[in-house]
């Protein structure tokens, strides 16, 4: 896999830490996509560049695996690398490390370009694709899909009117706020003593400002080591996004 | 005015910033109280020594004065000083310039020491206080009162349930999202065209986990150059916060 790899540190202060003094999920995501669009600016083709073209970057999925969150005061290392793309769909890798170089969190993701006057995805632009080195294949790694929640899954559930400030400069719900959502749901005592292990979000509709995004989760297995969670976000009935999440027990600080 | 000046410099990303493409103001918010918190650290009385004596650093009001917000893209200067304080109150100074030094906001702050176990303030803590090489004075400067909300003016609310992710590492709700509260009540259409140019916040209760805020606002004043909005936050009916804003028309992006 080629693909130039673009790294740059970052100092994890309180604001992007959650009870547990580990960085939220929610400012990870944040993060991650600010490596890329750090990698972006660098290459020429960062966010005024691409809407030149009339279209955006949206990314359909991601499925992190987590070793470990950071924790809070600690200085983080974000790389990340557009690895392959076909005639519509983009792979992009990230990782997070410690100081020390330990890997604490690997995603892959895939990307498309949405047009945006249709609010449709379209072919790749060559000129938006080729600085960043990644391989043309036939087809990319195809990730996970997300199980279906059965009708007979009772979930539990809570509602998210989106807010002004979950927009970004562009008028698009910042994508860390899906996972606040997701996440959010759960019960506060059990977001404090654990952490994800690994994370499957798939993205099929763009939620917008004035929807009121209502987030299920149900539990779906349990044991000694692990513990599995179905999560889906509906606007009016209709399904927008749909996660798993394994997690691992942690001693809250 | 004595007391120690600390200054550090922050990127404004993609993430701290809005549909008008400044910084927001709960961001803002953050990177003053993180400039405060660093200070606090270099001067060996961060959150981890304050919390031996069993008591944490409270903020009881902001008084903001904005000339301009700052651009997403651009980096900040952001400066804070501990100026004076009297037996239970501390006066603490923030601003923050742009690259070329020019100040875009300006704020005063009043802080109080509250015991963990009783949730009460205390006296003052000399060990904790005389690092930062405030004055002592007799009379801390009066910040001014924000005016009542009357009964027969109508106001518009929305209902903002606390969410796990407004908890900071202290389990307490950090102090942005209050801001969020107060702003995010008002119409999109507002916030995408005006500016704060003048914020005055008075915090009278905790806000807890489970708690649901009903954040309310009503416009006392419009003319050509001004507008002013009252606001204030209650649970169960009960008033935790308070707040006035004045507002100038800016050009949306």
């Amino acid at each position: 896999m080629a693909g130039k790899r673009f790294s740059e540190k970052h100092r994890l202060v309180y604001y992007d830490g959650d009870r547990t003094y580990h960085a939220s999920i929610p400012m990870l995501v944040n993060l991650m996509v600010l490596a890329s669009e750090d990698q972006s600016e660098e290459l020429g083709v960062g966010t005024e560049e691409v809407s030149k073209y009339g279209v955006g970057w949206v990314v359909t999925q991601y499925l992190m695996t987590i070793n470990d969150l950071p924790k809070i005061g600690s200085t983080i290392e974000l790389s990340t690398e557009a690895t392959a793309h076909n005639k519509f769909f983009c792979e992009r890798r990230f990782s997070i490390a410690d100081e020390a170089g330990n890997s604490l969190l690997e995603a892959n993701s895939n990307f498309v370009l949405m047009n945006h006057k249709t609010r449709r995805m379209g072919k790749l632009i060559p000129e938006l694709l080729d600085p960043y080195g990644s391989d043309e294949v036939k087809r990319i790694t195809r990730l996970p899909r997300v199980p279906k929640i059965t009708d007979d899954q009772g979930t539990v559930s809570k509602e998210y009117p989106v807010r002004y400030f979950d927009l970004d400069t562009n008028g698009h719900v910042n994508n860390s706020h899906y996972f606040e959502w997701l996440l959010d749901v759960l019960p506060a005592e059990f977001l404090q003593t654990h952490i994800p292990t690994r994370l499957n979000i798939q993205y099929h509709k763009e939620i917008q400002y004035g929807h009121i995004v209502k987030s299920e989760v149900v539990k779906t297995n349990e044991t000694d080591t692990e513990i599995n969670t179905l999560h889906k976000m509906t606007v009016n009935g209709e399904i927008y996004c749909e996660a798993e999440c394994s997690w691992k027990t942690v001693t809250a600080n």
